[in-house]
């Protein structure tokens, strides 16, 4: 069905149903001027805002629109669970080429309700505009965090240690991968991916650093090359990272291999992983190091004068460059 | 200057100045994974977005980016006011051609920190992209409103008065004037154009309302007639509206002359007025229209029957058709 048959209102009515998870502090959802919901006793606010452009993040050829409506919530919640926070209300604004069917438009849907239903979040409310010239999603996410688990990206503290959640690097291989016919046949590529498709953003784990310990905090989006620079930027302190302990998956390793590219570079410089990287005083942390998390500890927080070096194999420590993914460049 | 000479993060820095204008209850603006904000004590959340694309909402031939700028964040601050409530806070995802110039991204933010300054509404936050097939704009703004002071769209009951803010329809003439050369050379056509471009959300005016009496309300985006429907809808109702009552500017009935187009279609039909249209008991309403405010009787709430009718000047009433802006037709 096109979407012209259907029109704007009619539409919204499609994309309505199953989009409020959490209804008890839901006073009015979908379809008047602004969504209206009942802020946590006690709770900060979180704002986050997150814009995918046909072309520069997404290729439709490459992703499903299902996986696509996933992951324009899940970069958000990401930049929520790197603040300690909880992600409660979102809403969703798309512009959208008039070629696109009514079932297309669903179907991004379903993949943002699913990440929403995982993650106990409601979708309150959004704009659907016409966009002649390519796909345009933008998400903006509501969060809430009790002060005393909020994670800023400035607390870090020299002799701090530097660790990461997960592996690194698989997300930006991934897209590598995607872009390259016949991936499918390589049974490494397929996590790799799906990392980058579908991230699944740490906010279990965002939830409890404060309680744990944790100094500052920043999610993997640019790289962490990148957001060391920014962790260093934001705490005034200088970060050394070892490059034999960056955690690298198997597949990444297989997958690097085969590309003729180096796996560390897509840890250091690939981005979007959205893994959270932080920084915890080291008495702090053996006990929570040991427990069963995916945690690896990749380096530690020095003087600033130090700046943000990498160590290599030879134990030799090079200046780290702030480069990532930067747009306008 | 060229983007990429400043890089992301450089923008980003030129941006941040001026973005904070109530910094008493914001802890983190601009410049970590989200923003954090104090809720209101005993105040409800309320979370609107609005997306404007080039060659759709606005032409940058036409247009200064200044006044794009004031116009992106005042359509959002128009739906807040339709709830009665106060905008805090605003994030903002821009994307952006790469030839695009720091200059003219400055300007942009000119006009919106302009307006987020005349009523009192941070910029917190935001994403900023390469766009290589034209100009994005996503607005998301956070509200407060106390449950008293609450508008929504279905509370009109049979019997209630119909009354709009300001006069109608001089933003989409103001639109046509603006497609059509020479416009500048007529005195009328300036506030018209002015009406379209930099439109003034009815703030204030909203967070009076309820303890007004009102009953629901709606901001006019896509004209009257659109907006009765939608009052209709949700409230379960028939609206009566009676074209002599309906307020036309002298500027719009000068303009309309010279166009050749009738002034009272541009509006019922025209939109984007962000004027507000409220219901009122008519006990309560006598000693409000006696004051000095912009309001004007346009018709009354009937039973849900009787359907969305407009009065014609001979007194024939005729059911009215709820056309307006519809994206995808």
């Amino acid at each position: 069905m096109q979407l012209k048959e259907v029109g704007e209102f009619g539409l919204i009515d499609l994309i309505r149903e199953g989009t409020i998870v959490n209804p008890e502090n839901i006073i009015v959802g979908i379809g008047d001027d602004a969504a209206v919901y009942l802020p946590g006793h006690r709770q900060l606010g979180l704002l986050t805002t997150d814009m995918l452009v046909e072309t520069v993040h997404f290729d439709l050829t490459k992703t499903t629109l299902w996986q696509l409506g996933y992951r324009a919530i899940a970069v958000n919640l990401s930049d929520i669970a790197a603040m300690g926070g909880n992600p409660r209300h979102a809403v969703v604004s798309i512009g959208l080429p008039r070629q696109f069917s009514v079932e297309q438009v669903v179907e991004l849907y379903q993949g943002m309700k699913e990440i929403c239903h995982e993650f106990g979040v409601n979708i309150i409310g959004g704009d659907t505009v016409a966009s002649p010239r390519g796909m345009v999603i933008n998400v903006a996410v509501v969060g809430e965090v009790e002060p005393v688990n909020l994670l800023r990206r400035s607390g870090a503290k020299a002799g701090d240690l530097v660790v990461v959640t997960g592996t690194l690097g698989d997300s930006a291989c991934g897209l590598d991968l995607l872009l390259r016919p016949g991936w499918e046949e390589y049974e490494f590529a397929w996590p790799l991916v799906t990392a980058h498709l579908t991230p699944r953003p740490r906010v279990s784990i965002g939830r409890k650093l404060a309680g744990w310990g944790a100094t500052s905090c920043d999610d993997i989006s640019d790289g962490l090359a990148s957001e060391a620079h920014e962790l260093a930027k934001a705490s005034q302190v200088g970060i050394r990272l070892y490059e034999e302990r960056v955690p690298l998956s198997a597949d990444l390793l297989q997958a690097a291999d085969l590309l003729g590219k180096a796996a560390l570079d897509y840890a250091l410089y690939g981005g979007e992983d959205f893994e959270l990287v932080f920084t915890i005083p080291p008495e702090i942390s053996a006990e929570l190091l040991a427990a069963e998390l995916p945690f690896t500890v990749v380096g530690e927080v020095t003087e600033p004068a130090a700046g943000v070096v990498l160590v290599g194999r030879d134990g030799q420590a090079v200046l780290l460059e702030a480069k990532g993914y930067n747009h306008f460049r």
